[in-house]
């Protein structure tokens, strides 16, 4: 089964930002049940973006999704502090967003890891930047995987994120990242791959088109995890119609119900 | 380059065949421009829905298309004299479709292309019907391949069409479909295959959707050519976003243009 994390819950996001300040429950009680019933089996919680109140804004919003939806949270942070609380408050089983090879990240980041129960996203990033070619991705996913197998998490919980760049930057960052899926996924058996889709198409117009398109070439090539808006009716179109022509929805009954659902649209 | 045959030319459509039995001159002229405008490569040419009147229908088409297209065409009919007669009147190499392994079919078709300079289209299908499975496919496309090469048309002017069948029959039908292509491809090196799409969704809702969708997977796969309609704003739109992200379009050049010209669209 594809996981979609819903990636709508973000302070960076000016609506979400307004809730959090104006203390409007509603607003977030409703995003969160909208996300769940397209399809989310993750919301993630991201309050990074009003500096000084993560820690607060971030238990706020916590506390409300967990009344609100029955799935499991992905949370958003780059501070142990924060996800350590934020760990003890939730009923599920969470993802945690995320760990890379930045050093400081690194350090900072596996502490807290160490014998947890949780899914964690695990960046291809390091002190040098975003990776340089396939073979860059293939060994920072190695070396990721091997840190938290020694930290106790094992492989079936790591969602390894090549990083897509953008394709006007480079046109061969489309293979890039399509090669780099299939070669974790091939290398590292067992581990998952997770991406945001958006970077690919920076600096290109009509970029939703590009997103939905990239979304099923990554899932032919492995994907089975993508950060993604579940209320965006199209990528989620894309997404269902995918599982369908790859065998993966039986009688077709998932793809007949998002069509009756109104939710495989144009 | 991937290669578009417009498939709108053909008498089973209401409205060719309504222009066709009123000498409708100018529809055939506006449609044809249309599909080159919009990104054909081929124009494929079919006069076989009005029973009995086949070879006029075929002349007739072919004199008007031939005056306004600057593109090859693509000549669709089983009958070896209305192609030998079609062969006779086009200026640029055409497209023969099609050829098949069904015992008629093929000695019909096989004494016709001898030796002729022409692309042609080979459909897997014998006279047991559709492939069953994918090493079926595999066999049947090298016995084309090698049927067609002892005739002296080679192997980079063959077109192999698996045949795509409905999901809705069986949901393991996607995958044959693209794991077929990317066999023959392996397989068979310096051969084309092609396929028309709509098959994959007969029975199933939003049909379009599905295709477009599909179009993208066989594309990764390494399909190289398809008879679709160019004038569907959106199965280019895909067409053009998926050659952009597999980097065959240099700088987004293409992808931008087809922007520009308003045909990147939802």
């Amino acid at each position: 089964m594809f996981i979609v994390v819903g990636e709508r819950i973000n302070t960076s996001r000016k609506k979400v930002q307004e809730a959090v300040a104006n203390k409007d429950i509603q607003y977030i009680k409703d995003d969160v049940t909208r996300q769940q019933a397209a399809g989310a089996h993750y919301i993630d919680v991201n309050a990074g973006a009003r500096i000084g109140h993560e820690k607060e804004d971030m238990e706020w919003l916590l506390k409300i999704i967990q009344e609100t939806v029955t799935i499991p949270l992905c949370l958003d942070s780059p501070d142990p502090e924060i996800l350590e609380m934020a760990y003890g408050m939730v009923k599920d089983r969470p993802m945690i967003n995320s760990i890379s090879l930045e050093k400081e990240r690194y350090e900072a980041m596996a502490p807290f890891l160490k014998g947890k129960d949780c899914n964690v996203v695990a960046l291809c990033m390091d002190d040098t930047g975003m990776p340089k070619n396939f073979e860059d991705v293939i060994e920072r996913a190695k070396r990721l995987v091997k840190g938290l197998e020694d930290i106790a998490i094992d492989r079936e919980s790591i969602f390894i994120d090549p990083l897509i760049q953008p394709i006007s930057v480079d046109t061969s960052k489309g293979i890039m990242a399509i090669d780099s899926v299939s070669g974790i996924m091939k290398e590292l058996p067992g581990v998952h791959t997770i991406c945001g889709l958006s970077n690919i198409s920076y600096g290109l117009p009509q970029r939703k088109i590009i997103n939905r398109t990239f979304l099923s070439l990554l899932m032919y090539a492995g994907l089975d995890a993508a950060i993604i808006d579940p209320l965006d009716d199209k990528i989620m179109a894309a997404l269902k119609t995918t599982e369908m022509l790859m065998g993966n929805d039986d009688y077709c009954v998932k793809y007949l119900k998002g069509v009756r659902a109104g939710q495989i649209v144009f």
